[in-house]
């Protein structure tokens, strides 16, 4: 007969696992309002439901990762970024159908639970959380020592808001003539992640602290920068009928995510020397001797968040966005077309 | 300079991805009901919410992983089980507080997108959400090579309902001497595999494809039973107040589970002799030398989820659970005691 066998010895504590449950509960609480109902660790998590206010009220959610960036973070020995990443790109998400977020819940899962990594996670999910007045809701962690990497860790997150179905934009709304707005990003946000890596270490062979004096940061400092989220810049203009349609900019670039926004008879025509590509991209597609449809399809390449608005109403936009702290330029128009994005 | 390099190159492969999309459209569109707003593929799932009929609405969501059911799942190259997995553990999370499931949103993530993996994963789920009438409103799938073993899958699923926040259950309506009752589970559920893997493939060195007579199948198929959802057996009991308290037994077992549903100084004890132990529980226990109390904190040892009722209607709800057609026994009651289980 075997010695008694236990879940620890098979890799998995469960007592360490509660003991940074227990570390975390803090992060969580102060994300609480009086609308939450349950404690961390029931079931699920509860919050009371206020539609007063909504004729239509619409339920808008979205799941996602981070993407490769979980291997910076760890070459970084840095996570916080991962927690606040996965709450703004799911905040810009539901931003694209008007949607103000409710709650969140994240999904962590490691090789080995590091107790460091699921706190400095939270601690980055809660406190973008509490900035915006998003409760984080509710979580699950998982040590899985034969799927991930030794080391590696995964991270997923769930947003749910709540809309009024009159703010919806619809591709209806986009008008030939229309005005193409960008919004500045902050790096690659989360997107593009396997390319840069492939490129900037596997065939540049660059360190993560190398300087970059273009970008005023290291390597690894410029690959970590936090994903932007527009919540309170855009959601002031969503009142009225100002803006036509909205795309984050993400996983497919401008190729795949604008035209979303489109009706099928419409294309955008996007003029790249309508803002200045930040050095990091740059650097990649230079270093990586990638193709241009390429870098406008993986990257954001500086644009985090794009609106289509009338075109006389452009000017006031772009003045709104910059007194919220924004950077932005009108970036293209809207053209006849099929439903595509063209970079010129 | 290197040659030109593209996302491809670098492992991850944007087409491949949005073919096997495009693939899995199908079986989503028919969990849509006239709720749901947005298509597939739009930056979040939208679904009109309709809170008439209820007084005091409240959100219940819940995320959660199959742990390394995924290996077994892997090994046996049947996929489906996860995705029903992923939403019957949900159901019966939201089913703890009283919560109809409203939709579901699904991650899965691999070292290389396998779109055969996608699409089976994505039907488990779409045929469970249409059986229960919920609707599969989103999902995310991301390529890791680095992250995840080569050949690796995990899957996580996020899931939200609505409850009457009058029908739900809270510790204060646990009575000294209330019945427990158990509802039988359909094998490990999604809970205990890193222990179960350990014990039967690298202690016992038992095969994949070995029979198991006393269980009626192979180990393969015994280890790969769809977890159970009991959201139609149970929730026409959540009318009046006969149901006190409930828990789902998932990871941390009966020892974890149980108390959450206890006001503080009230404990449960069971007896293990009131059902059968499934065979499976026992080869486990033998062939790992397991002790017992490790047993019943990390398996759900053939109990899927417990309901605390008044005695006097305990009759009632067992024959309830039978016309539903599962199976149920009384296991336990509820003692003077603090928030714990006892098995005796």
């Amino acid at each position: 007969m075997p010695e008694a066998f236990t879940y620890k010895d098979a890799g998995v504590d469960i007592d360490a696992m509660n003991r940074a449950l227990e570390s975390i509960k803090e992060s969580v609480h102060r994300t609480f309002t009086p609308a939450v109902l349950s404690q961390l660790g029931s079931f699920g998590g509860m919050m009371a439901l206020d539609v007063s206010g909504y004729r239509q009220p619409v339920l808008v959610a979205s799941i996602d990762g981070v993407g490769t960036k979980v291997r910076v973070a760890r070459m970084m020995g840095q996570y916080r970024v991962l927690g606040h990443d996965l709450v703004a790109h799911g905040v810009n998400d539901l931003l694209v159908q008007a949607a103000k977020p409710l709650f969140f819940m994240d999904y962590l899962a490691m090789s080995k639970l590091e107790p460091q990594v699921l706190q400095e996670v939270v601690e980055g999910a809660s406190e973008l959380c509490q900035q915006l007045g998003i409760v984080l809701l509710g979580g699950e962690t998982a040590e899985m020592p034969d799927v991930y990497m030794p080391g590696e860790v995964d991270v997923a997150g769930c947003i749910v808001g709540i809309a009024e179905f009159q703010q919806i934009p619809t591709p209806s709304r986009v008008q030939v003539g229309d005005a193409v707005i960008g919004i500045a990003s902050n790096g690659l946000h989360t997107n593009g992640y396997t390319l840069a890596r492939r490129v900037l270490f596997d065939i540049a062979n660059m360190r993560l602290d190398e300087p970059l004096p273009e970008v005023g940061m290291t390597l690894g400092e410029a690959l970590l920068q936090p994903h932007r989220p527009y919540l309170n810049a855009v959601m002031p203009l969503l009142e009225g009928d100002v803006i036509h349609g909205m795309a984050h900019i993400t996983g497919g670039g401008f190729y795949d995510n604008i035209p979303r926004a489109l009706p099928s008879d419409m294309r955008v025509v996007i003029d790249r020397r309508s803002w200045e590509t930040p050095p990091l991209f740059t650097l990649i597609q230079q270093l990586g001797n990638v193709p241009d449809a390429e870098m406008f399809r993986v990257f954001n390449m500086g644009i985090g968040y794009v609106l289509i608005v009338a075109r006389e109403r452009a000017q006031d936009v772009l003045t709104s966005l910059q007194i919220s702290g924004e950077q932005a330029w009108l970036i293209g128009e809207v053209q006849r077309g099929s439903r595509e994005v063209q970079v010129i």
